[in-house]
């Protein structure tokens, strides 16, 4: 294994107080809890229908956030007296606009939410980014907090890739990294040597259920193996919207028949790592952490 | 609307027979149809699973064929003295490995389709191509058998795309000759100035689908209107596996909330023409031919 880039965890003052805001997924729990052990007191902002019930998210002292409410997002960091924040878990649903009410807060950030949403998602997001800094609010990312998320390089279970499996390494990293430079997607599936479905906004756990479908209607029919990869968009904001793969992630790339998971080491999170090294060795697949130039044979 | 490249009808003489190889879908029913009003007797080759049941294609001569006994295509040809094929329409499925009975005519192709296989579905249709025409028997496009199938530059119904729609149609087909560049395929759907939903070896259908879920699930609320855009791929073997629409594809870009379809002018088809745009005109869609550059305006 080697040493992972950009893991350099922040120090967090006495004074200082952090901010969780918390979309879907196992993510906003691996840093909130993290936060907790390290000793400090995470606030969460759940996110309406993002953030799972029944985490322990709930826990910890928060707000309730809807995403039409996004203008409000940093009045209330303000009133919560935050520093620091952290932007973790996903966030599928789009703003309904005619849910939108008019306010102060929502005039000063639309002109700039409208132009980024004209760019695309990745622009909203750095929109975002830059709204809460210019407010004197730090933006970290989540594996600025739990450096041990970031994914490194190597095999990460018991099974490396075979021989042929690196051409699918190769072809799904390919199509991941073209479609992230079109700011499309982030993932890939490869079968026998190329690429065979892409990720749009629909998500990987979508992407994986189509490939099990294909795989059962007989269109991928006398091809095994195949591979998921993941890979950072060239110019990612690595404090928002990083590559990531949990036990969830390796279930679903079971289910759909494939052999293993790539994954872009330094730029990616692996979420819950000991589950998934265990769910990956007992299902018998492989996770291994590529690097930046894919040529590791 | 300006001249369709590559447009021009093969002639055909008294002496000469041609077969049409049917995968599934309107383009061989097309295909056979137009050669029948031509004076010739078309002899189908129906695909086991393929072949849609209940078309005219089961009306003409023919005999039917297993995906595993595509090694037998060139033999049934020669037997019924076949001088020229098209190929025509989609083939789904891929040939279970261990349904394929050894024989000398599959020992003979063998070596070329296990290396094309290698090389990805786009070579394995050049393969076939390139078999059947060195046994003497003449491959020609759809397109040539039947010219105006093929798409001619602007808008084919009533409708013409918005001014925001250009951003889309862009998007859209940037997208999609980036991922047949890498033979993924040939469609992509763009929403709000970005593609959202890549279509890889699912279809356009599927692909299509999948979009009406997104929107079904408000994965693309607030987001009106988007396109579809379906382009050949660079070095695309015009003989087979052109880009196409029909009356279905704008059944389906409707049900998922579309305002359009743009289909490459000169290198792709429009199955069903009349249909499409009475349909199209109905269900208030443009469906519009793109030039190579996409610069119409």
């Amino acid at each position: 294994m080697t040493k992972a880039e950009g893991g350099k965890r922040i120090n967090l003052s006495a004074t200082d107080r952090i901010a969780v805001v918390a979309g879907s997924g196992r993510l906003p729990v691996n840093v909130a809890d993290s936060l907790a052990e390290a000793g400090h007191k995470p606030f969460i902002v759940l996110i309406d229908g993002e953030t799972d019930p029944g985490t322990s998210l709930w826990s910890y002292a928060g707000e309730r956030l809807a995403i039409e409410q996004f203008a409000s997002l940093v009045p209330l960091l303000k009133r919560h007296d935050i520093t620091h924040c952290v932007l973790a878990g996903g966030i599928s649903r789009r703003p309904v606009w005619r849910a939108i009410r008019p306010s102060i807060a929502l005039l000063r950030v639309l002109p700039r939410a409208l132009a980024a949403l004209a760019r695309g998602d990745d622009g909203l997001l750095r929109i975002l980014v830059t709204t809460i800094e210019d407010n004197g609010i730090k933006v970290v990312g989540a594996h600025q907090v739990v450096p041990e998320l970031l994914a490194v390089a190597g095999s990460m279970g018991a099974l490396a890739p075979q021989q042929s499996d690196w051409a699918d390494l190769r072809a799904g990293q390919e199509a991941a990294r073209t479609i992230g430079a079109l700011d499309i997607g982030q993932a890939a599936v490869a079968i026998g040597g190329r690429a065979i479905a892409l990720e749009g906004i629909e998500g990987t756990d979508l992407l994986l259920e189509r490939v099990r479908e294909l795989r059962d209607n007989g269109r991928i029919a006398g091809r095994k193996r195949g591979v998921l990869v993941k890979c950072a968009k060239p110019d990612q904001e690595l404090r928002a919207d990083l590559p990531t793969i949990g036990p969830a992630t390796v279930d679903a790339a079971h289910a759909a028949g494939l052999a293993g998971i790539g994954i872009e080491a330094g730029r990616s999170l692996v979420l819950d790592y000991g589950e998934v090294v265990e769910r990956a060795d007992r299902l018998g697949l492989f996770v291994i952490g590529l690097s930046g130039e894919g040529n590791e044979r």
